[in-house]
């Protein structure tokens, strides 16, 4: 017996010799030791009394056994309509945990893989917006209790010297598609709708998905994507405005340190040739989002400075992208309007993606020659805009969104953006590791927008386990009511059994390592973060006990 | 952009070359490969016709959209009440297409992960009860209309001198617990529970898995597998009656042969040391039940010879099972039982294999020692019993169940039972493919008992990929309201774009070539199989045209 113990130890440690994770564990400090054993102890814990997994004995069947479906890593959303006996789901219980406290208090690292627009809070959004006079609404639904749900804002900025004679969305006199000064139709919200709160309720259900739609009526990843796009259509008229764009990126940068995070990658939208000026005009170039953008990271570095804590952010550089149905012709504008910015701000503009729904939208095998031309010009003058491109985000097996793996690849990736189906692809695989091609994996988001209905079902273990190098992300938190990437960690962490506390911060580590920072910055980055996980891992050892309860 | 196409698909054809399916469809006859572009057309037809995947336009979000969530691959039980708009599952709906009807028509192989018990139609397993006058029935339930599906039925054998004065299961003199005969019980139930038929949905309800509950209630594995345990329990006494089995055993054989099965290899459940005999007695030893089965089968093997199809089954062998808590006294009691029965039937017993929930139960760990030293015996005595262990059948990662893949394959299973979570293992699936261990996978089972939500989250891709030797199999399709392999190979063949009938042809080819027949059996086997083939893909080009329709 003791000869196949140890055969069965070699075996173990053979099929684990890829994970991030490996290496680490084997010269783990004391503290670490302590902090990492601290973790698990209450992850078993929590698993019984908070998520309560095996609170159903297989030989008691009952048939109207009511207990909650609760499990660790299940559905992220609210869903008490749709989940039978699931009142809560993992996004409003998690907060409560140790688990959770213990990782919104550890060092992220960089954001490699979210959409800007989608960063922030929405009911910060329509804060911000509500300070804007010029911003207007708009809906051609029927605003009654019964169909509140179901009837759609708009939003437009108008000039400053438009004057509405509306003073109403919701009363008889109002006529469908007429814009309204967002303020007053929220002050003037009948109490019927509840409301300014019902307003702002209303506003928040139009920018975010909701359990209902999760994971009822459009629970399929096509259909869940219609809603996300409206959501998309909706928040990008707010955003198109520069003074709101302003204020949500500092916003962005506010929420991504607090939540610990030193570094962001975010992908802007470049789609839209022009945002709105404070003037009512479509006519604020790319050019001057950059400078805004930079000009609002710097106040956020005098912001840190004043309070002592100047290391807490290392930079953030910009994922320039536009959309996978542009014409030939579009494409070949925005590669050229990249490579301008690019030369104007090279500090800035990290890379180039093309994004939207891989299920339905063209292709990457039909964007490849232009994308090769796209590089053919950036050899001629002597830059780099490494492609960052989205792949085999889909359940798909051989359909063309599984298959912009292959393409991403050959035309030189430097990481994928999810790459959910690469697990399906032993050569890609391999290639990814040789190539240190690092995928960007939004546990949350493929749960959202249904490629899995639980973390437990989520290809990552695999990934991790066959020495994919890869970062945690977040995609569009705003989306799914949160921000951060804490909710991501968190999932991820308490669904499996071999990950620890240990391997969360690799894959943090990973998240500075496979960003677009230079050598020197990267070197500097990991440094403060080495710095930060030891003050971490110290506080945790200060605040609970070996057991995992927190000290008096 | 030549050079890139050939590159790519270089890059496609090495991803690929592990695939089983590779070698076949480079050298496929005319007729094969027109039967292969015909399935391909038929499923692309009706995979917009009948499950309107792409129903759904992106940019067309209604907040109301009421279109059913149909997709290929999805749910397979009828979901009306818990999956919002989903009014009929995989099941229902799958039997009207041709893609079905065409799989029907194809020869399956063998049969290599089925438990007996649940391998034959609820419905005819209460048919054959109701010629049994010993066959009592209780409840401890309430029989009213709204609790009528809270009771559970309990069965029970009794001698056939026992007389009962009970009348009726349901009227108001009925003593709870108290047995009434079966046909009495079901010729006396109230018209308000729906008489007879009303008897016998209530009883179909508790030996099958409802959608309610996969869906609803007990939407986690554990809490299904309780469901699951229930329906086992309650089938378990009416097969444990010699005079039912036998005639289930004739309907097992009967219908497998129908879905084209030319070799069965169920696991039977050896736990209980006898069967209760025709006179009420429990006194059926193994060896009878032995000898029982193998003179259905003979049975079947003439009444084959008459139809002038006695090749249509080439044989049957059993995997002798036990539990995963037994105590040690009793795992050895059912080794030496197992080899006793393998000495007298040599020809019968293909193998040995521990069940049930792989979450909660003892690990295979547990069971190392007792299980070298029966290997050990079988080497003193010059016997061979393979393992076929069930493992790795769970999301786990890092779990108990999923450590249960080292030990399978250390105790040197000859094939994996299910290996659901073998994919997080990259060494276990090196050696599967060195040592050609095949899984035995089940992918309605998985679906069902909540391991995934729907065939394309299913790792069954990743497995094909990765060159996993691997079987398709229907593990308990009785508690799903199916028999046959018909309905797994439909789930399959539904979610890929790369499989194809001829994917499906050497799938089944795997399931004789991984079985437990001897060399020379296999060769007959797969010899025979080759005919049936042949005169299947002529069938398909006779029925349908080039574009998938009927023919005249």
């Amino acid at each position: 017996m003791n000869a196949y113990l140890q055969e069965r130890r070699k075996l173990i440690d053979e099929d684990r010799a890829q994970r991030v994770d490996t290496l680490r564990t084997q010269s783990l400090s004391p503290v670490e030791q302590h902090a990492e054993e601290i973790v698990r102890k209450i992850r078993i814990a929590e698993a019984a009394s908070v998520w309560n997994a095996n609170g159903t004995d297989i030989f008691d069947y009952k048939p109207d056994n009511a207990s909650p479906n609760l499990f660790p890593g299940m559905a992220f959303l609210t869903g008490i309509e749709f989940r039978i006996n699931s009142p809560k789901g993992a996004r409003d219980i998690s907060v409560h945990t140790k688990l959770f406290k213990i990782l919104s208090k550890m060092p992220k690292g960089g954001l490699l893989h979210a959409h800007l627009g989608a960063t922030a809070d929405a009911r910060k959004l329509l804060e911000i917006s509500l300070t804007q006079p010029t911003v207007h609404i708009a809906t051609s639904g029927t605003l009654t209790p019964q169909d509140l749900q179901k009837a759609l804002p708009e939003f437009k900025v108008l000039p400053p010297t438009y004057l509405s004679s509306l003073e109403s969305i919701a009363d008889k006199t109002y006529v469908k598609g007429e814009y309204v000064p967002l303020q007053k139709a929220r002050e003037t919200f009948p109490s019927e709708l509840g409301g300014t709160e019902g307003f702002d309720n209303w506003i928040v259900n139009s920018l975010q998905i909701n359990p209902a739609e999760a994971y009822g009526s459009h629970n399929t990843t096509t259909k869940v994507w219609s809603k996300f796009t409206s959501v998309s259509a909706i928040s990008e008229v707010l955003l198109g405005f520069m003074p709101i764009w302003r204020e949500y990126v500092r916003e962005f940068f506010r929420s991504s340190i607090a939540d610990g995070m030193s570094y962001v990658e975010p992908r802007v939208f470049f789609w839209h040739k022009f945002m709105t000026g404070a003037d009512g005009l479509a006519n604020v170039p790319h050019r001057e989002w950059l400078i805004v953008y930079e000009g609002v990271m710097n106040d956020i570095v005098e912001e840190l400075k004043e309070q002592g804590r100047q290391n807490a952010l290392v930079g953030s550089k910009i994922i320039y992208t536009t959309m996978r149905f542009d014409t030939m012709k579009e494409l070949e504008w925005h590669f050229e309007n990249c490579i301008a910015l690019k030369q104007e701000f090279p500090h800035l503009i990290a890379g180039f993606d093309l994004v939207g729904h891989e299920d339905t939208l063209k292709p990457l095998l039909e964007h490849v020659q232009p994308l090769l031309k796209f590089q053919e010009r950036q050899v001629e003058l002597g830059l780099e805009i490494p492609l960052l491109l989205h792949a085999g985000e889909t359940l798909g097996d051989g359909t063309d969104a599984d298959m912009n793996l292959y393409d991403a690849i050959l035309l030189g990736t430097k990481r994928i953006g999810h790459g959910y189906s690469l697990v399906k692809h032993p050569k890609l695989m391999e290639i990814c590791k040789t190539k240190q091609i690092a995928l960007e994996v939004c546990p949350i988001s493929n749960e959202v927008l249904r490629l899995t209905t639980a973390m437990p079902m989520h290809p990552l273990p695999i990934m991790m386990n066959h020495g994919i190098p890869l970062v945690l992300s977040s995609d569009d938190p705003a989306a799914w009511g949160c921000t951060g990437l804490t909710y991501d960690f968190y999932q991820v962490l308490v669904s499996s059994e071999i990950s620890g506390l240990i391997t969360m911060g690799e894959l943090a580590r990973n998240s500075l390592k496979y960003s677009c920072l230079s050598q020197q910055e990267k070197e500097r980055a990991l440094e403060l973060y080495e710095k930060q996980w030891g003050d971490f891992v110290n506080w945790v050892v200060q605040e609970y006990t070996t057991d995992g309860e927190f000290k008096a």
